[in-house]
């Protein structure tokens, strides 16, 4: 048999960061290049609680089919909670949960975007949400990352190019994987263009609890009053991302649009695990977690940039971070890239090229990301240690 | 804002059914429009007990990220029982674990679809399918079922007819709506047009294992010899559908695009479901709990059978049915349909209108689908009481 797939998907490729993770499998590597919470930051004991509870108290209702929207408390609560805490959500707004935030990315793509239109992404930016695009036979156009979050006269240029642009991805907080956080000013503009070239904006913003430095900057979300900003947020980074339970805050008309391709595609999110959320969140003190996640997070990424200040100056340069999982690192301009994470795998650390975060992977990139929530500090000591000799060799 | 939607998705509705769910929906009207499992059905305590377990012992391994494929045990263990059991699956075909059956339909369309290509679909046939292909674009092409299953003169018709068909979408076991079971020459003779036209087959199989009375028939994966078939099992009807697992058995080259998709679409699956589902089918009496739900649903199904005979001859007549959770009704042609279903529900008893099932929706169409799965023997009686009632009036 021949097959013949769909031109969607007959040119992509599986995430270069997966061919990685073969090199991240051997036990004697040590990986930098993982995007995975802390092991210590699963609140493991309160979610086996309530799951036993839930179990013995109202099985069916955890294990029977559920409604497309999501479990309509979890769904209440995160209303309240968005719109208390963040500003985030409005009564032209309704919530979806979603199978992770990646389904976010497939649905609004699905619903909004025809093959061959536009999507104006941050170059660099997260890999997934770029395959997703991909996967639809999006047109990708990057625009540059600056320190203070994406370069807003090259967005307006890229806006005016491409008059079939659909939609803005960003990633305001933290971003994976620059590490970069949008300025306030660079939002206001972000939301006032999209606005001018009627584009739709979709934030992504799975690490914004854990700022651990600086102040909480407002959500674009927070500042649409024109009902132009999907809102993505995930559990995967606060609660637990085997349980896939993440949420969109739309405009009305939207969230209509992405329910019925919901129904299509999973029909429902994981209905025990939507539960087990919405309980955490409610019954126990979520704020306390966070507390402890920033402070877990903190030490880590202090630690991090600790040691790439001893062992990797002057070669490696990087963006000090305030929150987040990633640290973004420069190699001098005539230092071969790929050819440098060729040999750190071979000296058994693994980190991730930065070229496979661009719209445009065959473009010429100096960076590398790193990421120092999942290694244990000894791993973190001893690898960054390799990656310094290598690079001021 | 002006909202300009995909083509694919700015003509799709939301199902019909869930029109008819607002109906369901009020405490007083009885629900013979569900396609839910028995309350009766799920092993609630053995999940329980699993669950608690694994969240003691290794939370970690169900909380994290997990690999898109899914969980290596469970696709070793479907993919050794799948074979034992049923034949069905070779060295050419992979295991993909996914968010329900639902998925694997996205999934298979996205990868083998484009827009405006054909998908042959029995008529009726499910819902939920028939709006997936259609959220990708796909031209539905529609052939009758008999009491043997498709029309296979019908399906080689369409078949030189459309030239651009990717995809034979079969249920062939107690099909929904229709309860008919695909006979074991017609099995033999789909998969010969298929080779013959060189089109893929989707084999979904939701209900195989709930075969009450007759033999169990070869899966049409059983006879592919040439990576044709991919086959769609889910545990949504013998574990839980609310944790959405299902597995999808393909020929390597379409596995590999599958999984690609998946990434893009929500990562991985639940992996603490999945792993819930692996040690209930490794460690517990699978076998034996098929049986009991076989029980069930057969003294379920043989009593609403009587209650139609009893109330409902001569005016609605059905095919008797050898397994699954559905019964078809037929009107007599003078009767109109959809305005007997309406005034069914203003007599407080919901079922589903049979034109819903149908690649057109405006067909006309006599017959409509009740589920005995679902409501209480009580209700049962009630509401086909109700039925019989109004349809000899």
């Amino acid at each position: 048999m021949e097959y013949k797939f769909s031109d969607r998907v007959s040119n992509l490729k599986p995430s270069a960061i997966r061919e990685i993770f073969k090199y991240a499998a051997d036990p004697e590597v040590i990986s930098l290049s993982a995007g995975n919470p802390s092991p210590d930051a699963f609140p493991a004991k309160e979610i086996a609680e309530i799951s036993a509870r839930v179990l013995a108290e109202n099985p069916i209702s955890v294990l029977q089919y559920s409604v497309t929207e999501g479990y309509t408390p979890l769904r209440d609560h995160l209303k309240e909670y968005m719109k208390k805490n963040h500003n985030t959500g409005s009564d032209n707004d309704d919530i979806l949960i979603t199978t992770g935030a990646q389904q976010i990315m497939d649905l609004c793509t699905k619903a909004l975007v025809n093959e061959g239109e536009v999507v104006i992404c941050e170059a660099p930016s997260f890999i997934g949400s770029l395959n997703t695009f991909r996967s639809y036979n999006a047109k990708l156009v990057g625009v540059t990352v600056d320190s203070d979050g994406m370069n807003t006269v090259e967005l307006e240029e890229k806006l005016k190019a491409n008059p079939n642009a659909k939609l803005i991805y960003t990633i305001p907080n933290f971003q994976n994987p620059s590490g970069v956080t949008m300025s306030l000013e660079k939002r206001r503009k972000v939301y006032e263009l999209a606005r001018k070239y009627g584009v739709l904006i979709i934030e992504d913003n799975p690490y914004g609890d854990l700022r651990y430095s600086g102040e909480f900057l407002p959500n674009i979300k927070s500042m649409d009053t024109d009902g132009i900003v999907i809102y993505a947020g995930s559990f995967s980074k606060v609660i637990s991302p085997g349980m896939r339970v993440a949420y969109a805050i739309a405009p009305k008309p939207v969230f209509q649009k992405l329910v019925v391709c919901k129904q299509g595609n999973d029909v429902h999110t994981n209905i025990w695990s939507q539960v087990v959320c919405d309980e955490f969140i409610t019954k126990y003190n979520f704020d306390e977690h966070l507390q402890r996640l920033r402070e877990i997070y903190s030490q880590k990424a202090n630690f991090c940039m600790r040691l790439l200040d001893k062992y990797c100056a002057p070669a490696i340069t990087y963006n000090r971070i305030d929150g987040g999982l990633f640290i973004w690192c420069d190699l001098p301009k005539d230092v071969d890239m790929p050819a440098f994470c060729k040999t750190a795998v071979l000296n058994k650390v693994c980190v991730v090229p930065g070229n496979a975060f661009l719209t445009d992977e065959a473009e010429e990139c100096h960076s590398f990301r790193i990421n120092f929530s999942t290694p244990t500090d000894e791993q973190l000591e001893k690898g960054i240690k390799i990656l310094g000799e290598l690079a001021n060799k």
